[in-house]
């Protein structure tokens, strides 16, 4: 995936170098690239040429970076620390930032389109649909336009559970799709099951997340700890309680794995990626 | 186009509300349509189904219009006026202009894949490669970039032009080229005929909006004038001075119109598009 991302990122020699050395920047030497290994892991259950699972994987890693760095920005989170790092905007600066994460989501949806990545085309005309619809506004854009709107209210669980879906769920779910688009089709009723999975995934990756900014220091995370506390943001945490926000993260696994059982050895690698995501420590 | 494109903006109505009305406000009510114009015009010489060419046309005044909210943005132009109003993250706030910018650009990659666009898949992935290649980093984006790093800086004309070829050409080009796919396939020799008006036209508009930067006033453009010179920004008038610059497009006008000649009264839209980019007031 490193290379992959490498090779298909513009190369920082190349001008305007400094846009490209910002979009390098911001992908390359970090990250848990879980979603990228999410798609990997569906791509195994259906046989995925690694070729394609490689692009598809640079697809969603390319989103989800270019929304932290606009997310990092001082008009949004106003962060300075990311992946262990200075922040996009605060190694280059603010103008810099803006237009590598704008040209990074624009290279997501190019890299879906630079070689057959489906076997159909209109397969892989659905896999564009898909992450366009993960990352929009019925997706992450919209789901951090609610954790916006929302700093300092008080949410019910389901509408914290609401925004997340949109702000993480829809590209952790749409990686596994991706992923299962790559290689041999499954049936209707198995995609519905891994579908299932992706969703619950989605959900346990939060609740991790937001334990973990509770429970873990600043180094461990390479981004700032407690930052949701201090912005008043609502959290699993700030609603059900650490014990609770836990067994959560537990049922969610459970229920998770449960949707694998019919795929057999082929979803080994998505069970371990399932165990890593709610038993991960940064 | 004013229709399709508020079909195909979520509504405003809708949760989350105020991502929803930035991005109506960023693209609904204002705007020549330039880009639209083109795709429709370029249509009409393959026989494109409206529809198809409403898809497409939304999608590159979608791309337009976020890269105009985002370069507005205090760390970028830090403009407060565009097509007559205020600018998004004057109507809204920065945080919201940023992410209606965003959901945007995603949004016009949507509208190129929620219904079908060409006779094959296979050509509508073409176009979704297309406008992403003249979006991102080698396109629009890279050319936002050199235009940030040459503020300031002699540019000369070759690198002048260059600059605008990725910064406002690629777009102007690919609007063309979209509307070509949407209906009946040209000849290699004619699209390539169409492909060098495309570029031209992209020159010309470029050409003429720093002609008209000089020449025109804030209530006619819609936005502010005589921004290139207040920014130091290098144009093809402060380089080849007013008489030179007006020679200019209208040689670029007179090239343009010879690659026309073959498509005969099919063309007469893009003949009239042409002449309008060049002899425009606003």
């Amino acid at each position: 995936m490193e290379l992959a991302l490498g090779g298909l990122l513009p190369p920082a020699s190349q001008l305007p170098q400094r846009l490209h050395e910002a979009m390098r920047y911001a992908v390359l030497g970090g990250g848990k690239r879980v979603r990228p290994l999410l798609v990997f892991a569906a791509g195994e259950l259906v046989n995925a040429p690694v070729e394609r699972l490689q692009h598809a994987g640079s697809a969603v890693e390319m989103i989800h970076a270019y929304s932290l760095v606009h997310d990092d920005m001082p008009c949004m989170d106003d962060d300075v620390l990311r992946r262990g790092k200075p922040t996009v905007h605060v190694e280059f600066d603010d103008a810099t930032a803006l237009l590598a994460g704008d040209a990074l989501q624009t290279a997501a949806f190019e890299a879906l389109t630079m070689q057959a990545l489906a076997d159909e085309p209109a397969d892989q005309l659905r896999m564009v649909k898909l992450l366009a619809n993960a990352s929009g506004a019925a997706g992450m854009a919209g789901g951090q336009a609610i954790d916006l709107a929302s700093v300092g209210q008080p949410l019910s669980l389901p509408e914290l559970e609401h925004m997340h879906i949109l702000k993480t769920g829809a590209l952790i779910r749409a990686s596994v799709l991706l992923g299962s688009y790559c290689g041999e089709p499954l049936a209707s009723a198995q995609r519905d099951k891994l579908d299932r999975f992706a969703k619950l995934m989605g959900l346990a990756f939060q609740v991790v997340d937001d334990i973990l900014d509770v429970e873990a220091d600043t180094a461990t995370l390479g981004k700032t700890a407690g930052k949701d506390a201090a912005h008043d943001k609502p959290t699993y945490v700030s609603l059900l309680g650490l014990k609770e926000a836990k067994l959560r993260a537990a049922e969610l696994e459970a229920e998770a794995l449960a949707c694998l059982d019919e795929f057999g050895t082929r979803a080994a690698r998505l069970r371990e990626l399932a165990h890593f995501i709610v038993h991960r420590a940064f």
